[in-house]
């Protein structure tokens, strides 16, 4: 399922081959998040064209809408949505820690970088909102967002669920904490998060070659928690990397700054077996996939790209984060592509001033093009990635790339 | 410019080739309404994909974002939005009529299907807002959507400004009127139109061949005005017709039923010189395009073919009005195409579950798959109606598609 091709000499950064039902990643890859079975603004054969190995949705949405049965019935995301190659679902752990911890928290995985370009604030300046959720040992009730309707997660249901969505790569229900989360609490999720991680092993397994589901060779993940206190996440990715997983994913609170969350790579990664596929999950700016690859992560997903494509702006490399904003006025009668040097289908055909236009004008044509560019632009940049670790030469293209 | 290539034995329809700049259109034809140099959710490849021939965009938005200069020092709208086939620019004549008298009357160009679905008013309904526009024998003057600038088009600033964009077929300023103005009014604006008609002839001539322009060989169109009334529109189908331009358009007014619609066609066409393409502006429902082509029509824009498709609708012949709702949940999980026998990207790759899916979720993919649906639909029916007329049986192809 996972195989390393080539160690870095100096670091844990490694290329390799994910093999699955629905062909290979060739690793370290960026996955794009589809969270609701298309990635947003672009049709799959797009994002195909565009290079992308790979694509995460999430469990949550579907089950909310259309419902895992409806994908079922129409044969599983590959069918249903078209897009047929390598495909991952996030459990919904984190949408639960969202609408619970997380909005009464008002934070994400890493504190200080949430909201993208905030600063740093205080536990009160957090709390801004009330839970949604209730978290038993059993599982999570919530509330549909669409309906209102009542719903329960437990980690049988989830991969119930998974299983019927059919992506090649599952990813087990945890509970995630926020940055704010003291140790108790921390641990009392991590513990938690193991019970349910062995739950998530015996339904998956219980339900193996059962033909009614359309993906018989799904791969199960589990998910290392612990926020970021050192014994913690030591414990979780001992505990969780000692269970018969097809691949582990990296989850929770990675701390309150980038240092922070270093440090809980450096922590769990060398504990995990090495020969197994790591994800990490929800992290995807440039500097923090030279990080997460140093020290051996091998697929990121991160729904910033696309994101900020949608407001405008786009990835070129050389510019302060390696970003510009295309709303702005100095490229309104500028004929030049994004990029000169890309190869994405809107550095080929479009100029910044159309861009520009339709960005100021609000037409969804917009949305599509620049998303595509962000995508290629990342797709670009993990190639490098993997071509600059098989030469041995990853901090030559890292320094290249510090802005 | 324009060629008849097969004149139909039992009605005014003819097939013929309509040669511009950027490539020749074979008529009958559908124009794309792409207003702010983009068709609404799709890029300009996939609109050349889709076998769409020539598109429309308007000058009144263009003028006002990104402004005509902008364009033509990229280099014209060609260049600019990288549609490299025919064009056409309407003049901004109806939206200074939508601004002005269609806002004080509530109402479009046809009152009684204004709007899309509505049944007839009565005047008093339709008086709902205030004229935002001041016209004068000189232009009319009215403050820009965008910034509340101060505005002014005359018939010469817009032949400018057209100029600048450097579309291929170009359209006069004209006046337009409501279904609910009286005699009087009408006979004004249409006699103030035949004044404009003339001195956008003298500003198009004057300007010919100064390469300041980003194309040199455009075609001027005059649009025949006149309302439902029959001496009017006979009197300006004379007028405008007698004028030397490259083409006409049929524009304003075309009363408040379908009847009284045909009846204008009726009465204008057949003053129009035989050997000049004739364009009905605003026109392109199934039905309407079936009557405008029977009575010498040779092409038409409308919006609603992209409009629907953004809220859902989709073509489908054979349906009520040929078509359906992709919202609607019996398509929830329906595996097939929209049209099994289509040949567009969308149901070449798409179901309608996959596709309820998007449009319920309010994904912007699902508005450029369905619009791309839609436009290929009106290509291929198009391509039918100059294959009857070719072939003398338009009679039995109108019945095969009644609703």
């Amino acid at each position: 399922m996972f195989s390393i091709d080539h160690q870095h000499k100096d670091s844990h950064a490694r290329t390799g081959t994910l093999l699955t039902a629905h062909g290979s990643v060739s690793t370290p890859a960026f996955v794009a998040v589809a969270t609701r079975a298309t990635v947003k603004a672009v049709e799959p054969e797009a994002i195909r064209d565009a290079g992308l190995q790979i694509v995460i949705s999430n469990t949550y949405h579907l089950h909310l809408r259309p419902g895992e049965d409806t994908i079922a019935k129409l044969g599983g995301l590959h069918t249903f949505s078209g897009w047929t190659g390598p495909t991952m679902t996030d459990s919904g752990g984190f949408q639960v820690f969202s609408l619970g911890a997380g909005k009464e928290h008002g934070v994400g995985k890493v504190a200080s970088i949430f909201p993208d370009e905030g600063t740093p604030r205080t536990a009160n300046h957090y709390r801004q909102g009330k839970s949604l959720v209730k978290l038993t040992e059993e599982g999570a009730s919530f509330k549909s967002i669409i309906d209102g309707s009542n719903q329960f997660f437990s980690p049988e249901s989830v991969i119930e669920i998974e299983r019927k969505l059919g992506a090649d790569i599952i990813l087990v229900l945890d509970e995630c904490t926020s940055p704010l989360h003291d140790y108790a609490y921390t641990k009392n999720a991590m513990e938690r998060t193991h019970r349910w991680a062995q739950r998530s092993l015996n339904a998956f397994n219980a339900s193996a070659g059962d033909e009614a589901y359309p993906n018989p060779d799904q791969i199960l993940f589990g998910i290392v928690q612990g926020g970021a206190y050192e014994d913690l996440r030591k414990e979780s990715a001992r505990v969780i990397g000692g269970m018969p997983f097809g691949g582990f994913a990296i989850g929770g609170s990675l701390g309150k700054s980038k240092e922070e969350m270093h440090h809980v790579l450096d922590w769990t990664i060398p504990l995990l077996p090495n020969d197994k596929a790591r994800h990490l999950l929800g992290i995807g700016e440039i500097e923090d996939i030279f990080a997460g690859v140093r020290r051996g992560v091998d697929t990121f997903d991160c729904a910033a790209a696309t994101r900020i494509a949608r407001n405008g702006t786009v990835f070129l490399k050389g510019q302060p984060r390696h970003r510009i904003n295309l709303r702005n006025a100095r490229f309104a009668d500028d004929p030049r592509p994004i990029d000169e040097t890309c190869d994405c289908f809107t550095c080929q055909h479009h100029s910044r001033a159309y861009l520009h236009h339709l960005c100021r004008a609000g037409e969804f044509s917009f949305y599509r093009l620049a998303t595509i560019h962000n995508l290629r632009f990342l797709v670009r940049l993990m190639q490098q990635i993997r071509e600059s670790i098989t030469n041995d030469c990853l901090d030559e293209l890292e320094k290249e790339w510090e802005d």
